[in-house]
């Protein structure tokens, strides 16, 4: 530990290391439990005598901020916690700041600290209270993740590739992954080579790179809405403005986008065309069609995000747009996020050769690469046919979830209550009845133990005041009904009691 | 597989089936040694005859595109490479491509686009040709990486937290690890609480966080050269120009760098004050103090990027610019790319509070997240005494290279041949006589066998044509003198047959 003394001063050894000692312990830089160094190896490093730096520990356990413990050492005690709360705000002798750090911000990240995107996006992931039954979180379910099997892979993996994997890595990624996405791709219709694909940090990270690589501040993304929050996010963080294009009965209008295009002149499009994020919809082969050839004709490129055909409910969901796609029009975005573990941070993007060439560019300023150990990791797990297993089991179990979740709203809601029936994904979109507004509903909600996402998350500007995401995906099947029961209770109060609209109601809940 | 059948068209339907594998086998998106689908599986799933299908794969076998192993299935077997060569240009049939990619390119993808840096930049990692010795990977010896250690702490970190080290994890970083930095950094003498710090996928995302936060196009950064070239690309990506603040005795001249202030107000001024990369050396105390009260009067924020105190090869150094500074100046970038595995990718930044919280938003927008278990994995690393004990082990080892290459070089080369002597880190730079160039030597080089960074790599415009980096860190001790000697000698050639400067004569060669 290096601690700064001063012989020229008159102030005692003793005393200066003890001064040090205690002001790191007000300001919580030597956390409680923690070990103080050796009084024999603090002294050689700062040159003096050990009895200087014993007197100085005896000192501090003397006041209460440090206790000794005979042949275990010396440990920090404090402070108390209203010491360290006081210390907390910077103390009295706190220097003034040279720098203005707000002054110095760039343009995209004053935009990210707006109070209003805070509000759409909630920290991730939300402390909930106990008890609480929450639709709001759009993830996998924890306790189904095949994490013993996940656990022998890496093993393995690690014994006998360990060296080469935890050196740098090509940013392209783990040629073995490449080929095998190449292949499961293919399962669903989409042509792709080893060389077309970019291994990438989940999807977000498909957004951001795809951004970097296409957004100038000005330019315009045409989006489907409602959409997914953080994918809005990432374009605008880039300066993009967004120009929403309504979904209809079968996905986003065409003639909707139609306008979009000609109006804004968009540098893409962005849609999830299956399993959707709110919604659950899944748009049908015709509009898919219809969709590729609005953007094959006026020239707009296409980022699908693919969530994709593996987690589905009833019928197969048709080829992605990259399947169909015959012009080169589309940038695929993939994720094991949904379909195998969202903390692996492992995703992939399909996208025409030249791009690629520059996605890959940004990877590599962005962090390089992606950890070569889980890519491979993730890769033999899919090798052994485990992904396989998984999927089979996990699309059973969100299945059972939404059929529940369909009954228990059938039974329990109020007549002018409606919603959207899933295809596949996480979560279904619900609209309250004519009066009400879901943001106002949550605080309520959450009192009466049940939590959800409300609407406006997911909408560009205004609207979605009237809808809510009810994720299915996490909450265990037998409690679904019981949540239900709950929203609606709420919602019924609500009516009979005018709802207040204060902004305070607000909370923040995650949006993934 | 989706196979796309048209029962209205007059081609039989095997000959369909047959047809599109014949495709997807030409365009290589069936690799030679893939499985296809079972017959009566495809069949199901096209809705055809179980015949159709295997009149289909006969007709492969037959064009030997596919063979048949009874009881295994049948697996594609071509096309020859030849054939692959053909059809990867795209063949007769593909349809225009409606975007053109490079007119929808950002400008800062335009940017990072340019030839010269590329040239700067190389590939990573490069493949160099068999028996090479190779002085340029600036990065730590994969031979001995504590591969089999980490193995068992991260196994026992996924059987005790693994389900929620898979889930989504809040984007500030695994707290025990931010604890267990704040008591690490402490010991160089840096103040930091667990709040503090941010945790990053290495340091390259450390300057792109950084550099997406404080960077407009047109800011203009102020940077020590010759510097790490990776830096001066990500704040380059951003729009930002740069003003290099040229080296002095101890470290970058001080009226330099208010010079540099004075005409070009940046944003801010980055440098290693420690183990620089690439020259080696180690800014003085005095030095350190200089360069703070410039910034400091300058009220010019600084980033420095700490290869921590650890890796050291003779004195300790001083405590980092982040320990002494009393005005809130200073960004901190650390990682474990140096001191661990450079494959896991991770690092942090140390900043003030709402700076830091800034930098937290722009991390969950590129990627959400680091990989909670990879952070989890290296804590109990580092709870363990593991990562002091593999410390000790290699600062060791490379200590030996360093004084290997240094008698090397002093015996070796020829009298007007200078070079630094490294402090710490990886490598140290090496100054040509009069007349060579760093860049042409490089492919004669590589001919005798032995690499090298060149200069220009470390510059920001023109400067370092005599300059070259040798990373000693990667090069077994009993193979650096032979390394020397094979470069004397075509130092010593090349002054007595003038070199050509041609541009086709500038090898990739990796930059770390």
């Amino acid at each position: 530990m290096q601690i700064p003394i001063d012989r020229s001063k008159p102030i005692p050894l003793p005393r200066q290391i003890q001064a040090h000692l205690e002001r790191l312990i007000h300001e919580r830089l030597l956390a409680p439990g923690v070990k103080l160094p050796a009084t024999r190896e603090l002294a050689r490093e700062l040159g003096v005598n050990r009895a200087t730096v014993s007197f100085a520990y005896e000192e501090l356990v003397a006041s209460g901020l440090a206790r000794a413990h005979v042949g275990q050492g010396t440990f920090v005690a404090g402070p108390t916690a209203g010491e360290a709360e006081l210390a907390d705000g910077a103390g009295p002798d706190a220097p003034p700041e040279a720098i203005d750090w707000s002054g110095l911000l760039s343009r995209s990240a004053r935009v990210s600290l707006g109070e209003r995107e805070r509000r759409r996006l909630g920290a991730l992931p939300g402390r909930l209270p106990p008890g609480l039954i929450s639709f709001a979180g759009g993830m996998p379910d924890s306790a189904m993740f095949p994490t013993d099997a996940f656990r022998r892979v890496l093993n393995a993996v690690i014994r006998e590739e360990g060296e080469e994997l935890l050196q740098y890595y090509p940013a392209a990624g783990y040629p073995p992954l490449r080929r095998f996405l190449s292949g499961y791709l293919l399962r669903f219709g989409v042509e792709a080579r080893p060389d077309d694909i970019l291994i990438v940090n989940g999807s977000q990270q498909g957004f951001d790179l795809i951004a970097r690589t296409l957004l100038d501040p000005g330019d315009v993304v045409a989006i489907e809405e409602p959409t997914y929050p953080r994918a809005m996010q990432v374009f605008r963080a880039f300066g993009a403005r967004l120009a929403p294009v309504a979904l209809g009965e079968d996905g986003p209008r065409p003639d909707g986008l139609e306008r979009a295009i000609e109006r804004h002149a968009p540098k893409f499009f962005y849609c999830q065309p299956s399993a959707h994020n709110p919604t659950g919809l899944t748009i049908s082969g015709d509009g898919r069609r219809r969709l590729l050839e609005v953007c094959a004709r006026r020239r707009v490129a296409i980022v699908e995000d693919g969530f994709d055909g593996s987690l589905y409910y009833d019928a197969r969901p048709p080829a992605p747009l990259r399947a169909l796609d015959r012009r080169g029009l589309v940038i695929y975005i993939g994720t094991f996020s949904k379909i195998l573990f969202p903390g692996l941070r492992l995703g992939w993007l399909v996208a025409p050769r030249p791009l690629l060439e520059r996605l890959e560019a940004a990877k590599q300023l962005a962090d390089l690469q992606t950890s070569a150990l889980i890519q491979a990791a993730v890769y033999h797990f899919c090798e052994r046919r485990l992904l396989e297993r998984h999927l089979a089991r996990i699309a059973d179990e969100y299945r059972r979830r939404h059929r529940r979740l369909l009954e228990s709203l059938t039974r329990r809601m109020p007549r002018d209550v409606s919603w959207t029936e899933a295809r596949g994904g996480f979560s279904l979109l619900l609209t309250l009845p004519e009066g009400l507004d879901a943001t106002a509903l949550l605080a309520r909600a959450v009192a009466r133990g049940v939590a959800f996402t409300p609407g406006p998350a997911f909408f560009v500007e205004e609207g979605g005041e009237r809808a809510l995401r009810l994720a299915f995906s996490g909450v265990p099947a037998a409690r679904i009904d019981e949540g239900v029961r709950r929203l609606a209770d709420v919602i019924r109060d609500s009516r009979r009691r005018p709802q207040p609209r204060a902004e305070s109601e607000r909370a923040a809940v995650p949006v993934v």
